[in-house]
């Protein structure tokens, strides 16, 4: 049976008729000009129109991934920083602007869930699914099922404390692994080796754009030995892989899947972790899990989301 | 509906006959003369007899938890290091002994579950336990479930890395909370601060006596402000609380049971993981948690693994 997906980003909605196995039918994208909710719930009824007609299936359910905090199962968007969203009722919007009803996720839970049966974790049912892009964040899945905790927010890898009062994480709190791991942080701290005189190697690679620096950049002016740029990396690296290997230790998976922005573009940085499961977590664990790269890329969340449709 | 619960410790045998709802029935003790597999299940089967003939009512199952690795499902103990076993088939040696089939579990899984269903757990589906005792230890329990992992060690929050290459552990690696926090390893560390002639403080508490240092002398000697006594202690609250912390951001359980020899003697360590989680779990999900202490002490692995027995 087949369902519609919605992710919306910074500059695009997109919308994507799947089938039941997670495969894609029919896809479409509008470009945001607004980002007032009145505009993008616009611009994804128009990207929902599109897909559906070129689907030529009908399509039974709608579920959307929102890079944004969710008030619990209520559809409502808390806050969602990439839109300068604040209390938006997004499934009441798009249940109306649609005419269908539409679950609501988080992007980062259509993403596992994504992976988990159309992707990497096809077979798996004790899952890690970890997310390293603008910020890092993960899925827990037990028995098949995502385990979202008693209050809806189990699995913010990316806040676990690595640093008791290190850098300030854009949750507010200090020392999270994402104010150290995640892709705007990671290209500040690039910022600031730059700003402190450190950052020539790294200016070099980029033709000394600094407004191209990027997790790829680094890895490689890393790797080819550059000090200060070997430092960041090293503690990233570390910080990253112990964390995920303490995860691996406390849920003893069968599987984690590594994916998201930063991952994907840092296959050393995914061996690390992987390195650092072998060292760091307990012996049956790393000897049980298998350590695999996430397999749709940007498609997961719109799969995901299809997936997880509201059938009703 | 009664059934027989089992504890084996370093001296002594204990069964109980337990009720449906945790309430012990009946119980006897037989002293450990030989720790020899045959002399223990010796011992077992005189404790189980005295506390069956006790008890007056039938009694229908039993389960044993025991301080050692289990090979999966199997009955077997592959290592019981304070018995000194190895490859001991116990499920075999104690249906034979007892006439009945016994369930084995870990002792950490079997307190865990007469926590939940017979003490402080009560009531609560999404729980996480940490017992720390001569060992650091949890159990996580999701939707009213034990969650064992896909080979059966989740929850060894014992063997999370607090600090890369840090401290030897039982486990022959390095790091570990437990290398830090468990009950052994922290006389250890008292014992280390005396022989760099730093332990004045300490022993002045034991009169002299070295062989009384315990963790609740380190918490009195630390908070009457002696700076080795001090930094070790902080170091330890540092690594317990941030440790736990941080599974509460992963698990977002709605309550945590703090129990086990080293907890359960030193309150100011108890008061200090919760206001560790205050201020580094992440915000939803320190304000969900309830933290509490284990409630039935010595006796929540003898009530667990009755309440775990095997009906078959």
């Amino acid at each position: 049976m087949a369902t519609l997906g919605i992710d919306v980003g910074g500059t695009n909605a997109r919308a994507a008729v799947v089938d039941g196995q997670g495969q894609i039918l029919s896809a479409a994208r509008i470009a945001l000009t607004d980002r007032s909710p009145e505009a993008v719930v616009e611009a994804i009824a128009q990207a929902a129109d599109q897909a559906i007609g070129n689907s030529g299936v009908p399509v039974h359910g709608c579920g959307i991934g929102v890079a944004g905090q969710l008030i619990g199962e209520t559809g409502v968007i808390a806050v969602a920083p990439n839109l300068g969203w604040r209390n938006v009722p997004i499934r009441e919007l798009l249940n109306r602007a649609l005419g269908r009803s539409v679950r609501v996720v988080n992007d980062l839970t259509a993403a596992a869930w994504g992976e988990l049966k159309g992707g990497a974790g096809r077979g798996a049912k004790d899952v890690l699914v970890v997310f390293a892009g603008s910020g890092v964040g993960s899925a827990i899945i037990l028995h098949g099922k995502l385990h979202t905790g008693a209050s809806g927010v189990a699995g913010e890898i990316g806040h676990v404390k690595v640093e008791p009062d290190g850098r300030r994480c854009g949750c507010g709190s200090n020392g999270c692994l994402e104010a150290y791991a995640g892709g705007h942080n990671l290209i500040a701290q690039m910022k600031e080796l730059v700003q402190a005189g450190q950052g020539a190697a790294l200016l070099a690679h980029v033709g000394g754009d600094a407004s191209h620096l990027n997790p790829a950049v680094l890895e490689a002016v890393a790797v080819a030995g550059d000090p200060a740029a070997s430092a960041l990396y090293e503690r990233t690296a570390r910080y990253l892989a112990m964390t995920v290997a303490n995860q691996v230790t406390m849920l003893n998976p069968e599987r984690l899947i590594l994916g998201g922005g930063v991952l994907s573009h840092t296959p050393l940085l995914r061996q690390r972790i992987a390195e650092g499961i072998g060292r760091w977590s307990s012996e049956t664990s790393r000897n049980t899990v298998q350590v695999v790269s996430a397999a749709l890329g940007d498609d997961s969340g719109i799969i995901g989301a299809a997936l997880l449709a509201d059938l009703g």
